[in-house]
């Protein structure tokens, strides 16, 4: 029988279990990403189970993302980082030089190697024939000391694209196009991976826009063939050694089958507040916009920009708004200088920022109170943008452009402009010295500022327990919710006391204090909890605050695997109509926490005098891990031995 | 008798008063300046008072401080900016487009004309022949409305500058020379006129650099005589007709005369943490540094960072250092792009922002724990950098551009590179779409986001009063002592009760407190009461928090001005031991305010049982306008009749 693309690299990679859907597989990562957001936490692991060198072959840290600096916390994390990459040989970016996916995407992404990254946009290497996944710090660790990876098998879908992208509809427009079909949980317990004629004439970072935003469906990851396009972008980098041919077979069996005709997309665009709102720019345009952002891990590489410039050249911003514009690169900036395209830009008045994630996240660039932000980024969760009440529209660069000179949401083809052919060039700048070498000295010595907190000690799960439902959520509840991104917040995630301060800050700020003074609660919440960014922090926290159970109709892959390290249990409702009976303040009775894989669970309500039957969404050996306070615990109790 | 350039450009501005040194003259503005941090404060009191239009020829605002966002509050500052100067007919820079002084320079400055600015760094206007003051929020509003500035004839020092720098020897160390040998306070009350050969080895982007920093040594202004240097200034920006020949008479009269022969300088650093510590860079060579910073108003014009570019060409960064550059404006940045310079800079690693303000008041880019930050800025007060505990030195460009190579303080002759040379060219890039024209709507609806609150409401003076010493502080108290700056402060400027809780924030947190428990207080200081920064929140937040009087050695000249219109008597002591003999919480006992200039107050020490004699350095008027709680509280108290 034929192999997909994913079947082809997993078969190589796997070291426990069988590529069988739905059942549990550990496989060996040849690469792993780390920024400094969670690369703290995963260094804090690191240092407790005292690894001394890092085990795989290739690990690459970046410092993209918590670089405001408002005071002396985000530089003693760098500090931190920088001594724990030179003690353990991980070779690490300079600060500031670049986001971590398009910079790994440029030096060293490879098809057919499996790269574990510690954020969940890690699947943007899915554009040069990767098999990227983003997982949380703690897994991300593990990866670095040589331990498998485990992961349900995913199932298989085929999306199949035809035809050509027309002028001013670029590669952002296809994966709006697959969210506004699937939705943000249409991707769960899934690959997408890429074939059909469309497939060549799109270019690599045109695929890692599609595979990188694949994460907002919650899949697994997302994958395309290797082929010419793929050998001529390694070429450029210098890395025609790194190329290998990758398809599937023609037999290949798939799971599900998607067509996207290309030549019939439109500009597209997902209003407020989730990536899946997608509707055709044509049917928002005239809105008035306060601020436009280009930028972040999904749109910046240099085609995108010269696009933009393309349509800014000459103009001048709409005096109502502004524009911020954040190259993905280093490289990517003195392209763009040489190109000519950076003087267009900047002569429009446009704010050009350097090379990091900055507004996608929250970390500087906040529009104004209820303000309209157009952004390229790969999310537009409320609040996630610094602003509480936000309306941030995600869009392609050239929609953003467009809009940026009008004032309001427009349509990047009614300006009437040309738009300019693309082709990857032969050769791009070459920039080695962006990465710091390692100095594999197990001798250096470590700063750690006074914001980088220890791992807190966790407890085990009772035996049994009675306690109250100390929030009840809707669906789609998304980490950015459960651990607030942000500049104010950002900061202190190497600190968890100081940041469980404010979970479910933007949904409800009562909710910390409550879990605190109740020292043992339960989150109930909707399909799809714990969807987006990868930040394990996001199950720390409510550990951290007495949350031991979440019940939920449904969860995000990446955020189950946290749940599992950190020792949180996720139960799923077999019926959805018990969801609604349940209200916030509810005590709640769990009799055993001793569960099996597949065994239903049984709660009791005391409040309302009924009973739910649930099942937990985990294997056997994630329950084990549960029952003694996560693995992180289970590690920490082996090495105490 | 033969005038000074200071007298022939204030006998023309003069509308009050008699160009006698240490009387009150009132003098017309010809330009105002104005950047968002302090510009919120300002239309609020216009707001108040109810302008309709501008009421000076020439009225701009930039948006260059609070930059950062990382919430909503300094977006809807902008807005509130944009609306309010849309409706006054006030000419507004676009964010992010440069730093006001250097934008200013570039534009607007222009030989002969006054120019009252809402920041202390104003008088970097000198350097092109105008007559430049910094004044506080409130003292701007009221030359936007057309209102004479009061102050005190400064007495005028002749600079006389001989020789020419060396290679290596950038202008910035002329500054610093001056201050090691007049100190933070030497030019209290005093103007420095440059004049010499030495003056036409300068550029007027050099001569500003000079101007600017003026301000550290407490004087009013610096001024430079306008010549054919100038003249080829304002040509490269297109404004020939602003040029006005203009220097001192041969026979004009001077309080004092300060040589100093540029040709026997050599690169000079000033150490932690004030900027007159002043040592030569080959002095403390060698000190293993953390992080260089390349901007600010002081430094970084074309020439600036042309020089960075040419010592940086070809190198990478010390793997241990992160350099981060501002450059000063949008066509700075243009022409180095131009000129092939901001490629060398961004090959060596460095980070690049956006044309503002940025690190220099802690708007980002604060150094790690106790990191030693080497800053081509103005000024190295403790904290002010957004780290309480840093160790910031102020340098030239050469010296922090060869340090970074090395990673250790260095002496840039020590690299044995080409110093290049600089002409200013016949012209720069035009750059006019900088500007937002003001619509002159009066109908302009203004946003006002949540967190911009009205002034607050301050009562009269008392009769007599009792009161605690809340805080005794020593020398040189800076503004940013008493009105902390830092990221996670300057946004909450626009909001007077939550940024009065931060007061004295560095060098005692308790105090805010304090004081408030007490309702009403008194702080005792050393001599140069509030240097630095012009910002009135320095006078509003202690008067907020019930402050009526500060007893001190002496006072800076424009935080003394903010007091008046806020409504805190400064009192100086006649006996400096008098200051000895007071501690921290005894109460001090004043039998009236009922002040005239001139006589003597006597301040009883209840809790010592001694007697102090002070003088108030005001004039009537201002001694009136204390009384009735300042002349904000003045001026709403006329408008409410």
């Amino acid at each position: 029988m034929g192999m997909t693309i994913t079947e082809k690299i997993l078969s190589r990679a796997l070291v426990e279990g069988e590529l069988v859907r739905g059942t549990r597989i550990g496989i060996k990562a040849d690469q792993t990403l780390t920024h400094d957001l969670n690369g703290v936490m995963s260094y804090l692991v690191l240092e407790a189970i005292g690894l001394k060198q890092k085990k795989v072959a290739t690990a690459v840290q970046y410092i993209d993302h918590n670089m405001l600096q408002s005071d002396f916390k985000n530089a003693d994390d760098h500090s931190f980082i920088l001594d724990m990459t030179s003690k353990l040989g991980i070779i690490t970016a300079r600060s500031g030089n670049g986001i971590c996916h398009h910079l790994h995407l440029e030096h060293f992404s490879a098809p057919g190697k499996v790269l574990i990254g510690g954020d969940s946009h890690t699947v943007a290497a899915g554009g040069v024939g990767s098999f990227s996944v983003g997982v949380g710090g703690f897994d991300n660790a593990m990866a670095i000391a040589g331990e498998p990876f485990y992961m349900t098998m995913p199932k298989i879908v085929n999306v199949r694209l035809t035809g050509k992208l027309q002028p001013f509809v670029s590669a952002k427009n296809i994966i709006l196009e697959l969210l506004r079909r699937v939705s943000v949980k249409g991707g769960i317990g899934k690959v997408f991976e890429y074939s059909g004629d469309g497939v060549k004439t799109l270019n690599v970072a045109e695929r890692s826009i599609i595979t990188n935003m694949g994460a907002e469906t919650g899949a697994t990851t997302s994958i395309f063939p290797s082929d010419e396009n793929t050998q001529k972008w390694l070429k450029a980098f210098e890395r025609e050694a790194d190329f290998l041919s990758l398809e599937a077979d023609p037999d290949a069996v798939y799971d599900e089958v998607i067509e996207i005709d290309l030549s019939t997309l439109e500009p597209l665009i997902a209003l407020p507040s989730q990536p899946d709102k997608v509707v055709k720019v044509s049917e928002v345009a005239g809105l008035k916009i306060d601020q436009v952002m280009i930028g972040s891990c999904t749109n910046t590489s240099v085609q995108d920009l010269l696009s933009v410039a393309s349509i800014l050249e000459g103009e001048t911003i709409h005096r109502d708004v502004v524009l911020g514009v954040y190259p993905s690169t280093r490289t990517v900036i003195r392209e763009i200088v040489k190109r000519g395209a950076y003087e267009k830009i900047v002569a429009t008045g446009a704010r050009i920022f350097e090379p990091v994630c900055g507004g996608c996240n929250g970390c500087g660039f906040a529009p104004p109170s209820g303000g309209v932000s157009l952004r390229t980024t790969p999310r537009n969760f409320k609040g996630r943008s610094g602003t509480k009440d936000d309306q941030v529209y995600l869009v392609a660069p050239e929609t953003a452009a467009a809009s940026a000179i009008t004032g309001v949401i427009t349509d990047p083809r009614a300006l009437g402009k040309t738009y300019p052919e693309f082709e990857v060039p032969e050769k791009y700048i070459s920039d080695k010295s962006i990465f710091i070498m390692p100095e594999n000295n197990p001798e250096q010595v470590v700063r750690k500022g006074p914001n980088i907190k220890p791992i807190p000690e966790l407890s085990d799960l009772p035996e049994s327990m009675e306690a109250p439902v100390s929030i009840k959520l809707g669906d789609d509840i998304s980490t950015d919710f459960i651990c607030p991104a942000g500049a104010l917040y950002l900061p202190i995630r190497s600190n968890i006391p100081e940041i469980s301060k404010y979970s479910f800050q933007v949904v409800d700020p009562t909710f910390a204090q409550r879990a605190m003074d109740a020292k043992t609660s339960i989150i109930v919440a909707g399909h799809n909890y714990g969807q987006g960014s990868s930040r394990e922090q996001a199950a720390i926290i409510p550990r951290y605050l007495g949350i031991s159970v979440v019940m939920a109709k449904g969860f995000a892959r990446l955020h189950l695997a946290n749940m599992v390290n950190w020792g949180i249990l996720p139960l799923v409702f077999k019926n959805d109509s018990d969801y609604e009976a349940i209200s916030q303040g509810d005590t709640l009775k769990l009799d055993h926490f001793d569960l099996k894989e597949g065994e239903d669970v049984f709660v009791r309500n005391l409040t309302k005098n009924e009973t739910y039957a649930l099942k937990t969404p985990l294997f056997q050996a994630d329950l084990d891990a549960i029952r003694q306070g996560g693995v992180v615990n289970m590690l920490k109790k082996k090495n105490a031995k």
